[in-house]
């Protein structure tokens, strides 16, 4: 049985401890929170429970062997690190870290110690994301010609991070997961419409070296709450819409067909346009697949599929697009990522 | 009555006839195409009216007061220009020319001949805009955060123009007339996916000087027709969606209330909900509204809602935006508009 | 070339007249409205064709082979049987007459006189009906366990029918063509919520010997405009909504597995969940399709997809049903439908 | 404090135990459950709850001032009348009782022994069916015209009990709930299509002393769910779609106007459309301010709203529905129901 401590009790802390109450394999010891009013709430719900106010007290635990951190992203690098040096394993909230230096350095930290690192990128072990990978990988839509993301409402203002770091992260941890290819270039805009307040709104274009391009559009201030992602591939697009009770992918066939016009130099662009299909997805909650996931990694030696690069990945992504957003849309490119 | 000839009987051209055909104080007198079937067409639906193959037999006749020119883009300066210096009055299809020289040489002209120039921005023309606009105008969102709107299908490739001269005149259009306040700034992404085609999906932020943006995403290659504009402003905001039958205008009632915290420089955001309403809509066609406008507009000298000025600020944003997405997002100012 | 003559130029007439003006094999040659406006209206849209006010002049035109009447409910008779008299081939609007008796005459005086007698069931000529159609008779639904349909919309009030004879006929004469078997008896309700006015609203059940249940719920007065309808099968089931744009016909992979409990008498009820297809539909207008079929059937001596019969069998379902809901929900048994 | 002991631990119960568990002035004193696994969970979750295999020990147990009963239905009876003849208060899971006997006895024996009777009518205590009532009272729709609710999905057959004792049971909970006045009469039809199953879609209408109608259709073998209600006024109609994530629902300004024609006889009917609005509605869960109704009412001897009275009035139309149903819509006559 791997052991779990899980430090924050906050809005995301209840997910992970329910989750790790019930997997197969883990057993929850330790809840760690400041507030003691948190602490309550966590013993109430999980009598048996150890709590802390104190993260040492958790790490101090040689019956924690895996450490769960699901706090303010300005405190993630401090607890992950302690964790990690204390011979944790450790599964962090997204995103990794407040920036690519401290999620190096974790990945570092991490292998040195030959613990795992893994980053909480939930959408990736959802039924409707792993079921676009999996047709993408496959080929079924072809080349990709762009991924188009929406991901608004009237949302929570964040005070530490602006709207990227909150909800950006989502869709590029699930690009990092489907796409082939990384991005080479970003450009980003967005401002704060309330004065003193980090951005709410912002839209980040990432190019890619193969013609190919993707749209983020994050919102803390919409009327309404949209979750839609468009994929269009030369064979077949893709809707995801993450709001649909339960046909959250759909598969069109539809395209360009091309092909040669009369002039040996011209190009006939004609339509096409089939059936569209809404696989079966499966059902389970993201977090459960995950936290199955980590524990198996832990006891298996296995390498997370959103490990520390994945991570590391996003928070560069992440960091490009803010430097863009400051200088209005102005192109940063970013440097080669490893495979 | 006013004697009208259209120029081009192609995909938009018959809508222009049909509308002027049934607009009062009008009289169709003449359609014009360079393909005889087109016009044997026009003649099996309209058989009173009276064809030519050259536009100079049109422009030669004295019955024709105004001229509606509904053809390619690249020919609608030479095409409007010829008509105003035959004192013909003149509509012009979106957008209103190719680039700014020549919309401005198009203004000039009508002003020096006292003729009426009009671009037919058409969604200006429909009950749905018409109300979005008063509701702004007598400051029911309070103060304008961000203008974002979504207008993608899959549609037919343009040969001499790409998806933005295409599609975004048509947002760039409805911002100009809704409104306060014209963009300083354009920042824009996007790229061809079709080898030898133009760019089919791009995406346009607009920075206006009193911290609100715009972002306009059109594409010519989506699985699925989406016409949706959210605008978010401090007390309402709406959320405009074409493809809906009859409730295309929706007002919610939420926002973010600010309240001073205990602290002298602290702000508190706290959000607020209330009831949404969908106003009943004046349901005429916008084209029709249009040319009964263009005809009042030259019997009673008006100057119309869409006049060449508002054509040549949409055409000086479309020029920035093409021009900034060839540089990858890079920032182009732009110069003051006139009142 | 079939001679067609139209009578009644009112709301559908003009429908009728569009697509015979553009059937290959016809020719659109006389109108016949009581109304003069309504016929200078016609002219104006079609310089060539000759009007008549008197329907007598349509007959006695011996270049009009085939009448299509599109008047009121009470005038299909008079003016089908002195059509067919006149030795024309006759195309109905739906319902093919008042009551079932005139409907049986009608069928007896075209096979005497072997003529083409055709009923406007246009639902039946519309891609989306003939998917169904297709999928129903392959068997892909297995066997067929319910119909619901609902047709609900704030529509125009009918002076001369209730809103069973305006809207349940077109649930009818869709079931009438896909579903295997007749129904048996009826038992319907519904009420007049003006006064003075037909029943406004209207639920009918049928009830067919292969126990499989149908039921159809109209009303002139809802908020909202519905046209949906579930069919249930022991394989598959269908959503059928025609205000979809294009994905208007939806097969779920959806349905009850049976199996053998412990004890020998038990039955297990388990369910089975896939996934969900929107097939491809063939996007013509349904009334070009009919239009193209009437003249297939004149010049090929077809029977009609939608003859006599099955407009009779709707008629008597029609009365079944209105007798039925003057009782409130009394059953009427049907007597058996000819095959 | 008000001690809870609730009985069934199965799909309802969990509910209820958690909002008792939360509810002030409450305390959950003891879960009853025949199966130690459901028992165990129970514990699980609430560590400090008694559990009891054996109701009597429930019974007995003097700290016990109240009994919250989820088991099916045919157990409803004797568990309430039990924990009544008990002296404790006793809220029971919808439908009150088997029949209309045992709830006539229940109501009786709950007075005698002056005892709070509540019936789990949950969505009485949602916010949108509060609004609706509210808006209903207020004369906001004018004259009732009809109501009319759709509630199918692919649902979990129930071997004790048909669909309508499973779902339709909300319908009129809520009709009871919202309408003026009473129905007088019900004509039912609906089949099993499941050999040995009971049935498993149904259509109930009701007839009204005051020309109203409302007609429900409940369905376990739908593809997809639906969960709408329309009801429809003189003044103003409204649609409750319980899926809506916020606007649940919607109040359209839209209705006929009734006016004298030319002829004294005559009545012009034409429409009105005009704006639509969707309320604000509570959020709080049903069930949470139904389990304080219950709490409240106890204290401070209240009259529930959802009393024994209108559980017996649910389960007479219950009782007459299928009556009707199993003669094929027979109409079946209620007697008045008392004030």
């Amino acid at each position: 049985m791997i052991g779990i401590g899980v430090v924050g009790y906050g809005y995301w802390g209840p997910n992970l401890v329910r989750n790790f109450a019930e997997a197969p394999g883990a057993k929850l010891v330790c809840v760690c929170d400041a507030s003691p009013d948190r602490l309550a709430e966590a013993r109430r719900r999980y009598p048996s429970v150890r709590t802390a106010e104190h993260y040492n007290e958790l790490l101090g635990d040689p019956s924690v062997d895996a450490v769960a951190i699901a706090t303010p992203v300005s405190t993630h690098f401090d607890l992950a690190i302690a964790a990690l040096r204390a011979d944790k394993h450790v599964l962090v909230e997204k995103p990794l870290a407040s920036n690519s230096e401290q999620a190096s350095e974790l990945i570092a930290e991490a292998a040195r110690r030959n613990r795992v690192l893994m980053v909480d990128h939930t959408f990736v072990y959802t039924g409707a994301v792993r079921k676009i990978e999996e047709l993408v990988a496959r080929g079924e839509l072809g080349d990709i010609y762009y991924y188009d993301s929406v991901r608004v409402n009237l949302g929570l203002f964040q005070h530490d991070v602006n709207v990227i770091w909150d909800l950006a992260v989502h869709d590029l941890s699930i690009m990092d997961f489907i796409l082939p290819g990384k991005p080479a270039a970003v450009s980003a805009t967005g401002i704060s419409n309330i004065p003193g307040q980090p951005e709410n709104v912002a839209y980040i274009t990432l190019f890619f070296p193969d013609n190919k391009i993707a749209h983020l559009h994050v919102n803390w201030l919409a009327p309404v709450k949209v979750r839609r992602t468009l994929i269009g591939g030369s064979e077949r697009m893709i809707v995801y819409d993450d709001l649909e009770p339960s046909e959250k992918v759909k598969i069109y066939d539809k395209g360009v067909t091309l092909s040669a016009g009369e002039e040996v130099y011209e190009l006939l662009v004609s339509y096409r346009s089939g059936d569209m299909r809404a696989p079966k997805l499966d059902q389970a909650e993201g977090l459960q697949t995950e936290a199955r996931h980590f524990i198996d990694c832990i006891v298996n030696g296995r390498k997370p599929q959103t490990d520390g690069s994945s991570g590391l990945r996003v928070v560069r992504i992440l960091e490009a697009a803010e430097a863009s957003m400051i200088d209005r849309g102005k192109l940063v490119e970013l440097a080669p990522f490893k495979a």
